[in-house]
């Protein structure tokens, strides 16, 4: 199968440019305050030193995996940003993971603190193998940046603890996590280490996970639950032990899975297959459509895309997951997982604006699962996919000061349905109309760290004789192709702005392929090497530009970048009677700050041109203009309904700026997509 | 203060139209099926013969409320339909009713059979004023119907009861029900009867409501529970006690109030005060706009309505409540109460179509109000608001063949939204997609059932010296001007038809006035009396004909019918860019049906003419065509996304059916608000 290699993060050195400004940011105050927030909430106090009924924090199952995001996320800044301190935070924490190891190898804080007698009781709630997989990420970073190998090891002891437990031999839990996330995980591991044992765990993995008798039916059976009714009762010992001894008084022993058992109800979902929520209803190879929790499918598809390599037949099921999901329910922005109810994708075209979910950690799954597609098929739409993903729906999950959050990415905002709607909503904070520090189930802002942290490691891919290059930001790298060390740079204020060079130097004469994408929203575009127009087409969405490069060489890459209104297909009934605006690969939005309330009441003339006005700029971006009209709300009266004769309607500009910056202003109205005429 | 007093329901001969024969269906097909439903539930069972561990059936707290509305209906149908079978089933249940009533007169069949010591003290959950007053209706009714006052005399020793225990003296309890209508029903008692102390309960209720300290929050803190948090546990005892003897083994005594928490949870809703829901967070002349469960508020309105005859301050306040609910509540079908999240309001210009709720009885409550309000002020907007609700909202509650109900009644269909989407939609059959048999809370359908057995009861209003004529359906009576006994005949098939002929036979020559509603939504119409056209200007709505009256008088009303395209405000966000179409009070939707699937696709040309297509009819009403295009498929592609000069659009006519039959041939797509240009 054909392969390529990515670039690592660390290989990849980003001077500048949009996303390089992401990386200060992050660094300097994004990783920053997330120690100190992680401070606050208990999360560290809890890995050192342990709960008791005197702390007033309440513990939450996957502590641990965010502590291991963090890290993972600080370890890559040793190298962009070199910082003893940092160095000694994480050497102190991996110490404290050292301390909880239990002699076995097992490594679980909360099991270790609350009820270590439970552990691997409840794979298909309780986050222990995901909990895992994230510490295994932060080992192989942090081994990585720093070469040094404390986590690698004590996490390579967890993993034979864990493989003492689970696997497919005779007398070993035949399960898997109700969260993937080991299996990538220990697919990076296998990359690093070149152990057999663990690509071995990661396919086990894959291949027991939906079999039949369903694993996650005969653990309920275990406990004596009837999950087929559906009813199970989790059992959260944790959260338990720690209500129960924070009010003896009041609390039955009985109420906490009770209390819990209509969420867990919800997540049983009939109309897609009993545990797709958790990706578990088939087979892997059976599974016809991204169903259930969007975080959860993502990760899965990741370890599947990895194991792809070596299987051809999983690499047919990743092709049809992702058309079924890129085609039907991806939206504009990269979001994925359209609804409320548990975080998960509902069916093929429902793609709502309002109460929609879009996880930050669900597009970022997203991302990385196409740069793993991208490693097996040369196909410019993954590296589309992943373009459309960063700079819109996961950017938009940190706000310009990088110390606020969304957990759900919008795609309209009504302020009143916050403030004034709905209960359920009020009550949940990860739904919130505006960027919040911190949530109760806080995984996305770690994710977003880690994720900017290591940008570099998905710009360039290699092989033997090409450069691939497939996200455009200021950058440079060094590779030896046939030996010779060549360092190539990105000159570039894209997606910004629309024009790319490429310095090319070799230390001698060398021939090799440079590979570039042509973006898929790219309808005009041109190409120089040393000032001289190339004739060249694209192939899968790449141009390759084959030569002898010397010293001193230059390619210009120019990608018109005009905005582009766009529709909707004609069965995404949200989106009937509307347009998009995008410019490049940034999807825009209309804001209340800029315009007026009533947004929705706006309809776009979608024949004029639109301006790009550039006096005025967000983080650089020129605004968008829009000529379309509006109710003329005087002469409306107090009427709810009207006949359309009474109507009048005013000429009016609408003002669009970058979707991932909105919200940066305060509460107010938004739309991505907007009536036009 | 003016008041006209409306002809009661048996003085009101309906001998045929839309009106006719709905009361036709509901006699011969509804409340017949109604019985056998009660029957096969165990409703009928758990009154006359109580319950116990062998019985299959889990009764709820609210059984008398549905027992008591069909003996309403039923009793209605005993002047429209007499039948000696009728007559004995009513006297069977009613003999039942007064097996089970206590020696102190206090009577719930829940309460009696299940926790009797427990009576009186959960009123903000437990319903039993709620269900007294259905039964203080169904006492009146029956007694009007046939002079039997059997049930009367049963429900005065109850009143009597109630009124030792629940009051403003010391030692009794200071509370009123979470659910309002014991009110109405006492001030229909009190008209009845002549009694003042009716008159004086209900006014004590009204009065009572909202004051503070609140009456609910006292009643939880005599359970020693901290209803501020929110967590107030409800106890429902019967479902506790039903639920523990069947399964002994497995259930705990104290899981049922927790399993039932997060429900109740909800129902508090801090953004609009506490007890919102309840209509009881502010004493009723404060309340600003209508605000939580819609069925309560509007039964609460309807008392105020009533009381407002005696004190102009309630009417103020019904005045102010009317409009905020009119202006920027009201669905364009008379649908209230948007939000299925806890049955209730949402707020101003919020109305989802997608998800909406609209409850039937809602309908119902806003068409009896508005009908209270006719009683105070001469205004026709309350009467087009009560068209409106009966010819959309209501209607829409009950299946053509009378068999099947809306609980919700959808603003918009989209099935997969129901067969694929959300888990929370599948397990509630109170939202269904179809009409359902019946309803695991099934107040609805006999709601309905007395309703349209009623509903003559609606359509003349008299003061000493004028008649008023509300509705328009073929219909007579008989009433005595100056003593001279006139009979007033209607001939028409409106609403189907424009023309509406009255013919006047007094025994005598007499002298006086004719109000006519000239409907809200008619643009042109012309009055004519014995052939010749009058010159007449509308006042508030009415146009009124003041003359001596001799036998043969005819006047004809035409109201011009033709289908009118409306807007809605634009602050109403969902409605944005899109129409409704009505052909005089009927609302009407496109259907999957006639048309084609992805209706939201279709966009209406709203300059063109809506052709009126009589050659096909759906219960006498012409279809509407209407000129429009939508996207040709065929061009499209598998694109999810595309530049919007790729979208190819063809020509098609959209076919539009009243919305109230719609869902009669299975499930579909369905839109109210079309796209429009």
């Amino acid at each position: 199968m054909e392969k390529r290699k990515f670039l690592l993060w660390k290989d990849v050195n980003i001077s500048g440019g949009l996303l390089g400004e992401k990386q200060r940011v992050n660094e300097k105050v994004t990783i920053p305050y997330l120690f100190q927030s992680y401070e606050e909430t208990g999360r560290f106090d809890f890995l050192k030193n342990g709960w008791n009924i005197h702390k007033k924090y309440e513990p939450h199952h996957f502590w641990d995996s965010d502590i291991a995001k963090l890290i993972e996320a600080a370890a890559y800044t040793l190298i962009t940003n070199p910082s003893k301190e940092t160095e000694e935070r994480l050497d102190n924490l991996i110490e404290a993971f050292e301390k909880k190891q239990q002699s076995d190898g097992y490594l679980n804080t909360y099991f270790s603190n609350f009820c270590i007698e439970y552990r691997f009781t409840d794979l298909m709630m309780m986050h222990e193998l995901y909990c895992a997989g994230h510490l295994i990420e932060a080992a192989v970073a942090y081994y990585e940046a720093s070469g040094k190998r404390t986590l690698l090891n004590i996490i390579c002891r967890y993993l034979e603890c864990i493989n003492t437990h689970i696997g497919k031999e005779n007398g070993k839990i035949h399960g898997y996590d109700g969260h993937p996330e080991i299996e990538l995980a220990l697919m990076r591991l296998y990359h690093v280490t070149s152990e057999k044992k663990y690509y071995q765990m990661a396919s086990y993995y894959i291949e027991e996970r939906g079999t039949k008798p369903y694993f996650f039916e005969e653990e309920a059976y275990a406990e004596k639950i009837d999950i087929t009714k559906p009813h199970r009762e989790i059992y959260d010992i944790g959260s338990f032990y720690v209500q129960n001894k924070k009010n003896t008084d009041n609390i039955n022993p009985m109420m906490i899975p009770k209390a819990r058992q209509e969420r867990v109800y919800k997540w049983y979902l009939p109309s897609k297959g009993a545990f797709a929520q958790f990706s578990a209803n088939a087979p892997v190879r059976e599974l016809k459509e991204p169903a259930g929790h969007a975080v959860r499918a993502m990760y899965l598809y990741c370890a599947m895309a990895d194991l792809a390599e070596y299987d051809e037949t999983l690499l047919e099921t990743c092709r049809r997951l992702w058309r079924e999901l890129v085609d039907k329910q991806m939206y504009i922005t990269g979001g994925i997982g359209q609804s409320q109810e548990c975080e998960r994708f509902s069916y093929a075209y429902d793609l709502p604006n309002e109460g929609n979910y879009c996880e930050t950690c669900a597009s970022i799954g997203l991302f990385m699962w196409a740069k793993r597609m991208l490693c097996l098929e040369l196909k410019s739409e993954y590296a589309d996919v992943m373009e459309r993903a960063l700079y819109n729906g996961i950017m938009s999950g940190c706000s310009s000061d990088g110390k606020a959050f969304f957990y759900a990415n919008h795609m309209a905002m009504y302020p009143k349905q916050y403030t004034e709607g709905s209960y359920v909503i009020q009550s949940e904070d990860r739904i919130s109309p505006i960027r919040r520090k911190t949530f109760s189930i806080s995984c996305c802002p770690a994710n977003y760290a880690r994720l900017i942290a290591s940008i570099g490691g998905y710009f360039y891919s290699v092989d033997d004789d090409n450069l691939y290059i497939h996200l455009y930001n200021e950058s440079s790298i060094e590779y030896c192709f046939s030996g010779i060390k060549t360092k190539i740079e990105q000159i570039t204020d894209y997606p910004r702005e629309e024009t790319i060079t490429i310095l090319i130097n070799p230390e001698e004469t060398v021939k090799f392929g440079i590979y570039l994408r042509i973006p898929g929203w790219c309808r005009q575009w041109s190409c120089l090497v040393n000032n001289e127009k190339q004739k060249l087409k694209s192939k899968n969405g790449y141009i390759c530009i084959q030569r002898e490069w010397k010293q001193g060489d230059k390619i210009l890459l120019i990608t018109r970048m005009e905005p582009v209104l766009y529709v909707a297909n004609p069965k995404v009934r949200q989106n009937s009677g509307k347009i998009a605006v995008m410019r490049g690969p940034i999807v825009y939005c209309m804001e209340e700050a800029d315009n007026f309330t009533e947004l929705s009441d706006f309809v776009i003339r979608s024949s004029e041109k639109i301006m790009v006005e550039s006096t005025k700029t967000f983080e650089g971006f020129p605004v968008l203009c829009m000529k379309g009209r509006k109710t003329d709300i005087s002469e409306w009266g107090n009427k709810l309904y009207q006949d359309i004769h009474e109507k009048k309607q005013i000429d009016v500009i609408g003002t669009a700026i970058p979707y991932y910056m909105w919200a940066n202003r305060g509460l107010g109205e938004m739309l991505v997509w907007i009536n036009a005429e």
